[in-house]
């Protein structure tokens, strides 16, 4: 069976989740919207799809799949809308910022029984699922202390910081999920953040933090430690370290080029990735393949929108911490 | 300008380009020939090409470029004909296991002003340009001593070897080309080759080595070793070291995946890649890009057809000198 | 001028500061005292010192400084014998597990003017004092968040842990005064701990943590995460990590062989040291240098008396912090 | 038992070897000799040893050992002597710079039954001494081709090199003993050699070389690449690297400050060990360590006079193969 998708946002993200539905023998991009009808017609003119409108999309006969790619306060009607379709539903992150929302939302999936799969990329880099592979194998023993240090190379554009819900909703939620994603559900317990503003005063004056810190507790004394900053001159720093009983496990960071020059001032490698399209670009595609592959075979989705909503329950914990002082208990 | 291709011969790595050309915005496969129908069919059908015979690609006033990827003993004549029908060239290395038969090949292409590139892929990889452009930037001085390593992570069929021409032909020439363009086109003075069957004993009967070392020494007492090995347990291991005067510059072995555990046995990361074709994606790509953009901008093609000849005549060296014990004086 | 020492504990840690006594051209080892004088006889003789008591020590004309290994419950007594009858001190921390005791004996200390070192090693680890200096250098920057991760390969004996003061006052204690030493003694504005009982429920039992995390806050919002476990079998991981606003420096891990074992399963390195001891025999051997060469030019002695006060202050309040679950505010 | 050793020659290694023989705790120096009385009379003083002549520790009663440290042309002269005196005997290398020299003095050991080791300190560094236990606990199966690269900061002085026997004899020597310990003493076949002088010309005046490449083939084809260069900018390269059948077993190189900087420019860390000796520090200790035990146990002392012999045949094969442009066959 081929799938046959339709694309809801022809912007940059939308570009590498068409190329990955392009590629994938198993699938077909059929349709593509976009308020802006010119860059549709560009992606469809590469795929060979239509420019269609979402009520088309919504209406289709031939259409199973929606990848929304919209701005983020469309994402939970379009979800609900394509849910009731009985379209499987793919949603880049956040399902949206408020948590009312979103839980609003994720129950009209379950009415629904739709299939929907959140945006979680990171939980497809191959170098991450290595490490959760070597959990799950044994490798490590029991999962005790989690280091996730996530580092921006710099802060993204003022506007989209002030429409972004903030570092934690925005930037530490993947993160969160990561979290939850190694240590295999297990519930958060409390959530204590610690946040500044060290990179740049107009992140602040825009009420947002740029330098944060976070520990999550679970239920059974395990401790997860996630290091944020808006800003790492060095590249893109993506690291994951699982400590277990038996030992540990850790996702090193990614450069473009590994190559060694060697001369009197030493050794030096060059800077790491400075983009997350080129860092998780393997991810990326791992993602679609999943979802495609659920589709198919009719498996449980993962992430799902549960996820997805767990994920901003625990960023709105860190900010409610930082604004308060104290650690926030969740269970 | 859109270049329009054909692809002659479409297997593995003929698959390799055509998806090459068909990612680039600045070409288009048009046709595709195979001595069968239904693999070109397969081509064709993906890329919206055509399935034409070699006679009708050499006549066709829609193609600009051939990439060959047949069988090595056509591709001399394949070379000839395409170069006097006008069409730029890209042909997989060899181009001939004859060093007089690739004479007479280069100097058809030389007579008809054709444009031919040979594939000599490794000049593509990332890492070994960064490199490359370490020792241009004057970063380690004066290029003195290189260091290069490749070793397959098994040997292949037999009836490979049989018609591959022998190790050094097939495996060493690669390294060849390297030093060739580390050393930017100094002259090779002598080479003195050591050879063995270590691996199995079969390569050995089928007339091959498995195990060969190479020095080359240039006109100016610069060294390279190149070490070749037809077997390494942990992936495909594939390694540069130049030292200069001022300093060293390295590529390191590349993995799928860059994790770490650690036990009390140690610290274990994973194997390196076990392909030359996933070792080297990016090289693969590069290298048609590379085409495409010289055949645009009518710049000079390189590695080219005399670089391909050159290559060969070290191995044609090397082996004289594992045969003859001696030392092989070239200039 | 030969700074002459005496030795207060043949114990241990004694032997390694008698052998940094002993080496160094401008000391030298005049008397040994201990408890059990066939201990002291032993260091005695091979350093061609003297067995005398602490009374003798304090009394005697031809003795300038004392270092204090003794057990932790006579530190602070000795420090304040021996600040009174002039010695230089160097005094194995802590100075006491009470925070009131070490007020009281510092305020000695201050009254008699006396010299007194702190044994906090680590200071003095080549690797850690090169993070450090590429801070003062400005490599890096400003420095916004410090990650230092501390554990060890196994826990100590039940007994040990009873006595020590808890996880906090004995092991945490050095990544306190390591924080304060990269932050160049910025205040702390407030403790954020947790802590769980991971890997010895008998560790529990003892009233005693195992695995803990701790968040500094600086009065300026920078961060610092100290993560501690008790066991690491892959040895003692002692990693300190700065970032800040042009860069980040780290401080890796120690192994005392450095082969790497490539085979069909990956690539495997020895584990890492598996015993302070050796991890920081350079410190050690650093730490007294310091202190000979600050009693002979009269610099300022670091870490001080102070410095060992402030790095309980900050162990209390994460125990107070765990206890209590709340950020406790120091400033 | 002690074992009390005679130093002979007070120079810079004098003082490395003292220093391991003052520590251990199973031998005792009871006696320097020096040219300059001066010197032997401040390691005397350093030790509590006394100044003797070369005739009165011959004569000695009271001495079981020497440590002969003077300048190569004395070497085998005094080797013979202390032979035939009975006393256990350290050399450094070489024994002598002509082969029929060394071989007399083998000889005289040969018949003495004395108990001779020759300063090959590399095959005690605890790096290379793991790679060999991994070649020997079969971790890489059977040996096939192994890197030696072996690099100084720097040349020696012009002076050195006029009396240093040239590069071969005095620099290429200890590989040649490291490719013979790590293939157990499987038989040499062949030497093919090739030299330049890249660094300093003046190196060539002097009528030495400089950078030097080596290929060593045993009588079973396995080959042995060695790459020295007097000038490595970024520290003291010294590296090691086995291929085997099963895997391959690496030994890196060693720096004394292991940070790493991150910036926008890359990653760095610092240079290597600028110097043999802070390089081989420990091997220097173990290698006298191994000698005071093998007397003290009796056991086969290695590396033997032999040893020494068989490395300065594989030295002498390489210069003339320089010379004569050819393959030196020996077996």
């Amino acid at each position: 069976m081929t799938v046959n998708f339709a694309l809801l946002g022809a912007g940059r993200i939308g570009r590498v989740h068409a190329k990955a539905v392009g590629s994938n023998p198993d699938a077909k991009l059929v349709a593509v919207a976009d308020a802006f009808p010119a860059a549709a017609q560009s992606f469809a003119a590469q795929y060979g799809a239509e420019v269609r409108t979402i009520d088309e999309i919504e209406a289709a006969r031939d259409i199973h799949a929606v990848i929304i790619c919209t701005p983020t306060d469309t994402h939970a009607d379009l979800i609900e809308r394509f849910a009731r379709a009985g379209k499987a539903i793919f949603c880049e992150k956040p399902v949206d910022l408020d948590i009312a929302r979103v839980k609003a939302c994720i129950d009209v999936v379950k009415e629904t029984d739709a299939k929907l799969m959140v945006g979680f990329n990171r939980r497809f880099d191959p170098h991450f699922m290595a490490v959760k592979q070597a959990i799950d194998d044994g490798r490590i023993g029991k999962v005790e202390m989690i280091t996730i240090t996530s580092r921006d190379p710099g802060p993204p554009p003022l506007d989209y910081i002030s429409r972004s819900g903030g570092i934690f909703r925005d930037m530490t939620i993947h993160d969160f999920d990561m979290a939850r994603f190694l240590l295999d559900g297990e519930a958060i317990a409390s959530v204590s953040a610690h946040a500044a503003v060290l990179v740049d005063p107009a992140i602040g004056a825009a009420g947002d933090y740029d330098s944060v810190t976070v520990i999550l507790e679970t239920v059974t004394g395990r401790q997860v430690v996630i290091s944020n900053s808006r800003r790492a001159t060095y590249g893109y720093d993506q690291r994951i370290e699982v400590h277990g009983s038996l030992g540990s496990a850790s996702a090193e960071n990614q450069r473009p080029i590994s190559i060694e020059v060697a001369t009197a001032e030493g050794y030096t490698r060059p800077p790491l990735h400075d983009f997350f399209m080129t860092r998780y670009i393997e991810a990326y595609a791992n993602e679609i393949a999943g979802f495609i592959a659920a589709i198919e075979s009719g498996a449980l989705i993962s992430p799902s929108g549960e996820d997805g909503m767990l994920a901003l329950q625990l960023a709105d914990a860190a900010l409610e911490s930082v604004r308060t002082g104290r650690r926030i208990i969740l269970a």
